[in-house]
């Protein structure tokens, strides 16, 4: 399974590639960062958020695209940035029938540290352990970006699961 | 001057287009709703706006894209998707070259009624006096779409000399 996973944000977007099945030794093929200069106008900005996740997607051909859920608890200016980043993140994968999920910070710091309330240092930590890093990746968003990826490998089976749960329980619905 | 409003959401996105010069007569040049189903997946339905706004363009090939400013004081949920939509409407004007303007709510009640805390109502019966329409628009996205691009129009001579004016201060400041 390779995974894309991004960090949303306007002026970094964390982007990072990891292969795996759950339960294997998970492997890294990417990690970067799509920036946009904070003096440009938002329209451009989102063009060139646009630009740089297409690049990701031509090079890496990922078979599921995981973008962090957006929360609006946290500064306003910087909330609608992050979801308008997202929503670019999202247009790309799903314009090519790439399938996306979402998850929470705390849901991918669980995934990833044990703890839904681990800070960024213990994340990093983490990332770079799994997978088998020299240092964790630079900066905090890009780290971001791969453990995302590793909670939807890891995550996966679970949501399979459940989906297959799902489409039983309605198809008996229907029959009943 | 040929403007497309855009009133962002993820179930109902109002578009319209107007054409005219402040102080002179407007012409509503189409006006409607670009809509997704609730059920479906974010990604795609974001696909869907995309494919939306770029008939408009095609259509219609205004010179000026201007779409409501999102505020995140409202509900939550409706918020991020109100953000993701502008973010679709914006990214694709601006891969066109097209000149994007956001006017907040109360911007566009004041261009049109002359009080900023209007209501729906109040909103769409000058949109239609304005535009010599025999009914108000519906829905009410619809119409909101309309006077943001009425607004655009009218405070376009307002924002160019405040363009002005902060050009020339610079090129004093260069000069000095």
């Amino acid at each position: 399974m390779r995974v894309l996973g991004v960090d949303p944000g306007l002026t970094r977007c964390g982007v990072g590639v990891v292969e795996g099945v759950p339960g294997r030794t998970l492997t890294m093929l990417g990690v970067g960062v799509v920036r946009t200069p904070a003096d440009a106008e938002l329209g451009d900005r989102l063009v060139a958020i646009e630009r740089g996740i297409e690049q990701w997607l031509d090079e890496h051909d990922p078979e599921f695209v995981t973008v962090e859920r957006v929360f609006s608890q946290h500064n306003v200016r910087t909330v609608m940035g992050t979801a308008q980043a997202s929503a670019v993140a999202m247009l790309c994968a799903a314009r090519r029938g790439i399938p996306v999920t979402l998850h929470t910070p705390s849901e991918v710091k669980a995934a990833v540290t044990g703890s839904g309330r681990a800070d960024k240092a213990q994340v990093g930590a983490m990332v770079t352990r799994l997978l088998r890093l020299d240092a964790p990746p630079k900066p905090a968003d890009a780290a971001d970006a791969l453990a995302l990826a590793i909670c939807h490998i890891w995550r996966a089976p679970a949501q399979n699961r459940l989906q297959q749960a799902v489409a039983l329980h309605a198809s008996k619905g229907r029959t009943a």
